[in-house]
C-alpha cells in the first residue's frame, strides 16, 4: 500500500492522471473507509426484483399492430425488431429483438485535488438489474429524460457540472457507444470534469483516487458499466506509472508512452477501419417485433427458439434509493455469462492488444473495436468447431502468470437483468504468430486512449477492458 | 518563383509535405509545362453536355410508386424525397428531394519524390457537370461500381495503389462527408498513399509539387473538388514553412504550429461538438420524392415552387474521355453560385477560422464543422435582415488587403451541373468580438488538420477552403 499524498503535484493532465492511478489507497477516503461505507449501502439499500407476466407491468404495452413493446408515454425505450445483413466476417443474415432508446444520456465524473491528488466522485448507485444490488457508479449517470425532469424523479444530484458547466473545466467528453448486439445505435456522453471549489457533501458520494477505484475492478460486480467506460478515456502518462517490478506492468508502461515502438502506426490502423468501412456493408432494417423470425413470445418472456442470446422480461422493481420509488420494467436478461477477453503481449518490450474489427446489428458504422472474444459460448455449443469464435479457447483456458486481468463484470442493470460477462486479458501463447487475420489488430494502450479522445472506436467491452488493465499484474 | 530542389530531404512527414508546398515550381514538370499540357487538354477532350427531357434518358426512370427517380439497373444513384426535422439552429422542418448514393468511393492521391521533394500525381479529368470541361482531380477518383466493374468502362488507371494496395504506403486514410444538402448521408475515401517505384507514364497524368498546386487553387475552376478534399487532409510542419513575408502567411505558419496558443484546447471544441449532438437532434425520414410538398415536377425538371435551391435536370452526355463514351444521367443543377468563406483573424500571432456548426439535411450526425457562411443568397431574398445568413455581408462585401483568398471553384462534377461558389478567405474586421455565438468557434489551422485525420469532423466546403488558404496571401 503506497499513499502519495504530500508529493509535487504534476502539472501535464497525462501525469496527473498517473500519479492519482499510483495512489492505491488515500487518506481522503481510505480503502477500509470506503469498504465499511459501501458496505452498509449494500446492506441498507436494498430493493427488491421481481419478474412479472408482461401483462402486470404498468404503463407497458405491445403494440397491437407491430409487436413492439413500449411505454404508453412514448417515452424511456422500445423494444423493437431488426433485420440486419453484413457481408463482413464471412456474411450474415438474420433478425432479432433489440432496444431502440435514441437519447443520449451522461455519464459524468467529477474529479477533484486533495492534496496535489486527483480523486473521483463515486456514487454508490442501485440499479434494477444488478447482480449485487448497489454498484460504483460515475458521479452523474443520467439520461435526457432523468435531467430533463420526464421522469418527474428527483433532481439529479451534481448534474450542474455537467449540464450548466458550473464551475468545472472539462478534461474529456466524447459520444460512446453501448452494446451494439442489445441497442440500436445507442450512444452515451462520457465527461470528465474538474472542479475546484468546495463540493457538497452528500451520503451516496465518496471521492477515491483512480488507483483505488483500479484496485476495486479487481473485484466481481463492484465498479459498474458506466464507471468502466468513463475511465477507459483517462490518459495516463508512463512517465513515474507504478510498475512494481511486474513483466506484465512494465510492458504495459511502455504501452502509455508515445514514444515507444508500436506495430502499426496510427495512420495503418484508422487505414484498415477506413478500408473495411468502405468495402463492407451492415444493412439494418427495423421490423415489427412480432415479424422476428425464430423467437417467439409468451405471456412471460420473448425468446429465441433455440434458447440461445437472451430473453426480454418484465420486472417490478420496489426500491428507496431511484428516481421514483416504484415501478415496472422490461429487461433484456442474457442466457448466460459472457466471455470477453484481450490476447495480449508484449513486443518489442511494449504491451499490444489485439483489437477485433466487430459487426454488431445496432452498431452505428459497420464495425467498431472489440475484445479478440465477445460472445456468449452457448450460442455455439451445437456449431462445428470451425464456427466456434476464434480465440475462445485461449481465452477461457488460460492460466496462472499467463493471465494478466480475470474478473466478472455487469453490464448496464438499468436495461439488462444479471448481464455479467468474465473480463480477461490474457498473455498471447508462445508462438502465436504477430502476423493476424484481416480481422485483427496489434494495438497500444496510447493509441487506444488516442483514439478514445473521439467517438465510436472502441465497443463498451473493449473499454471496459482496457479501464480494468490497470488493475492487472 | 523559388525551385527548391537540391536541398536535404526532410524526413518527418509534415515538414516533407511543407518542403513540397513551398515549391512553387518544378523542373520535374514547370508550371510553363502544365499550362501547355493542360490548354491542350481542355482543348483537345472537348464534349457535349446537353439538357433533354427526363422522357430521353436511357434506362432512368419515376418509380410509379413513389416518383422516385432511379436507374433501372439499381445501380449509380437514386433522387429521393427527405424529410427533416431538427431542434438545432433555432429550429427547421422540411422536405426536399436529395441523392442518394450509399456506395464510398475513392478519392486517391499517389504522391512520390522526385530529387527529394514530394510531386502529386495529378489527373486531367472530365465531368459533365464542370464548368470548364475538365479540371485537375487527384490521382483517382472512382466509385466502388467504377473500380469493381459494374459500369462495364475501362480499367481505372492506377487504381492498383489503393484497392490491393501495390507498392504504396499510405500516409492519410479516412472517409470524408460530401455535400450534406444534395447528397443522403454521403462519404468517400479520402487517401493519400506514396510509391518509391516507378509509376508508367500516362498522357492524362502528371506530377505537381502541393505548392504547384496550391499556386493553381488561386485559379478559378481548375482544381476539382475532390483534389482539395484529399488536400485538406495534409498536415503541415510550420517549421521552415513559406510566408514570403506577408502576416497572413506568418499568422498561418504560425497556425500550423501544435505549439502556438490557440483560443480553445483541442478538448474544448470536441466537448463543444459532444454537446451539441448530445442536445440536439437531426431526424431525417426517406418519403416518396412525388410526396414532398413545395416541388414539382413537369417534362425537363423537379424543382421548387419558388425557384429556389437547386433543380434536377436530365443530360445526355458525349465524351471521348470517360469510362463509357455516351450516356445519359440526371444532374442536380443548383439556381445560382453560392457564396462559402472562412472569417479569420490572427489571435496573438496565431491565425484562427471562425467555424460554424452546421445542421445538413443529408448529414450523418447532426452537425459538422462548415465554414462561416455557406449558402446560395438568393434563398434569402425575400427574408427579413435578421432571418438573412449571419456574416454573409462581411464575406460577400470584404475588399482589398482584407481578403485573403477568394477564387471561384466547382463541386463535383459527376452530379452537379455547373454548380460552383465563391470560396473566400477574410479578415473578420476591427473590433468583430473574440466571443462567438454558441454555434461558432475559432479553430487553429493545425487542430483542424489533426481532426481531418478522423471522418466527418469537417463538411467539404470546409475542406475546400482549408486546401485553398495555402495559396492565400
Amino acid at each position: 500500500m503506497t499513499i502519495t499524498m504530500g508529493a509535487p503535484a504534476p502539472t501535464k493532465l497525462a501525469e496527473r492522471f498517473t500519479a492519482s492511478a499510483n495512489a492505491t489507497d488515500s487518506p481522503v477516503f481510505s480503502n477500509e473507509q470506503f469498504w465499511q461505507w459501501f458496505t452498509e449501502k449494500r446492506r441498507r439499500n436494498g430493493y427488491v426484483v421481481r419478474r412479472i407476466p408482461f401483462a402486470e407491468m404498468s404503463g407497458w404495452d405491445f403494440d397491437p399492430a407491430t409487436g413492439n413493446l413500449g411505454h404508453h408515454s412514448g417515452r424511456f425505450f422500445t423494444v423493437e425488431g431488426l433485420q440486419v445483413r453484413t457481408d463482413w466476417q464471412g456474411g450474415w443474415s438474420w433478425a432479432q429483438p433489440i432496444i431502440n432508446q435514441p437519447e443520449i444520456g451522461i455519464l459524468g465524473l467529477v474529479v477533484k485535488e486533495f492534496d496535489g491528488v486527483l480523486h473521483c466522485l463515486m456514487q454508490a448507485k442501485m440499479e434494477p438489474g444488478n447482480i449485487d444490488t448497489i454498484q460504483l457508479s460515475p458521479t452523474v449517470q443520467a439520461t435526457r429524460s432523468n435531467y430533463t425532469g420526464v421522469h418527474k424523479g428527483r433532481p439529479i444530484t451534481h448534474i450542474e457540472y455537467f449540464v450548466s458547466r458550473r464551475d468545472s473545466t472539462v478534461l474529456a467528453d466524447s459520444l460512446q457507444s453501448e452494446h451494439g448486439t442489445w441497442f440500436l445505435r445507442k450512444r452515451n456522453r462520457n465527461m470528465i470534469v474538474e472542479v475546484t471549489d468546495e463540493v457538497p457533501e452528500h451520503d451516496d458520494f465518496c471521492w477515491l483516487t483512480i488507483g483505488q477505484v483500479h484496485q476495486l475492478l479487481k473485484k466481481d460486480n463492484v465498479v459498474n458499466m458506466d464507471t468502466r467506460s468513463v475511465l477507459s478515456c483517462l490518459p495516463f502518462g508512463a512517465a513515474g506509472y507504478r510498475t512494481d517490478g511486474s513483466a506484465f506492468r512494465s510492458a504495459l508502461r511502455n504501452s502509455l508512452s508515445h514514444d515507444q515502438p508500436a506495430r502499426h502506426t496510427t495512420t495503418e490502423l484508422l487505414s484498415w477501419l477506413t478500408e473495411i468501412k468502405a468495402r463492407h456493408e451492415l444493412d439494418q432494417r427495423s421490423v415489427p417485433l412480432s415479424s422476428v423470425d425464430r423467437w417467439y413470445r409468451d405471456d412471460n418472456e420473448i425468446a429465441h427458439e433455440d434458447g440461445k442470446h437472451f430473453t426480454i422480461i418484465a420486472t417490478e422493481v420496489a426500491a428507496a434509493e431511484r428516481e421514483v420509488s416504484q415501478w415496472t420494467q422490461p429487461l433484456l436478461a442474457p442466457t448466460e455469462q459472457g466471455v470477453v477477453g484481450f490476447l495480449a503481449r508484449p513486443i518489442d518490450g511494449v504491451l499490444h492488444l489485439l483489437a477485433h474489427a466487430r459487426a454488431e446489428a445496432g452498431g452505428r458504422d459497420i464495425v467498431e473495436l472489440a475484445p479478440t472474444v465477445q460472445c456468449l459460448p452457448g450460442n455455439y455449443r451445437d456449431e462445428e468447431p470451425g464456427r466456434r469464435p476464434r480465440y475462445l479457447d485461449l481465452i477461457q483456458n488460460a492460466v496462472g502468470q499467463h493471465v494478466y486481468y480475470d474478473s466478472v463484470q455487469s453490464e448496464e442493470g438499468g436495461r439488462f437483468y444479471h448481464a455479467d460477462s468474465r473480463y480477461r486479458v490474457v498473455e498471447a501463447p508462445d508462438g502465436f504468430p504477430l502476423e493476424t487475420p484481416d480481422e485483427y489488430r496489434w494495438i497500444t494502450v496510447h493509441q487506444a486512449t488516442d483514439l478514445l479522445q473521439h467517438s465510436n472506436y472502441f465497443n463498451v467491452q473493449a473499454r471496459s477492458l482496457i479501464a480494468g488493465l490497470h488493475s492487472g499484474a
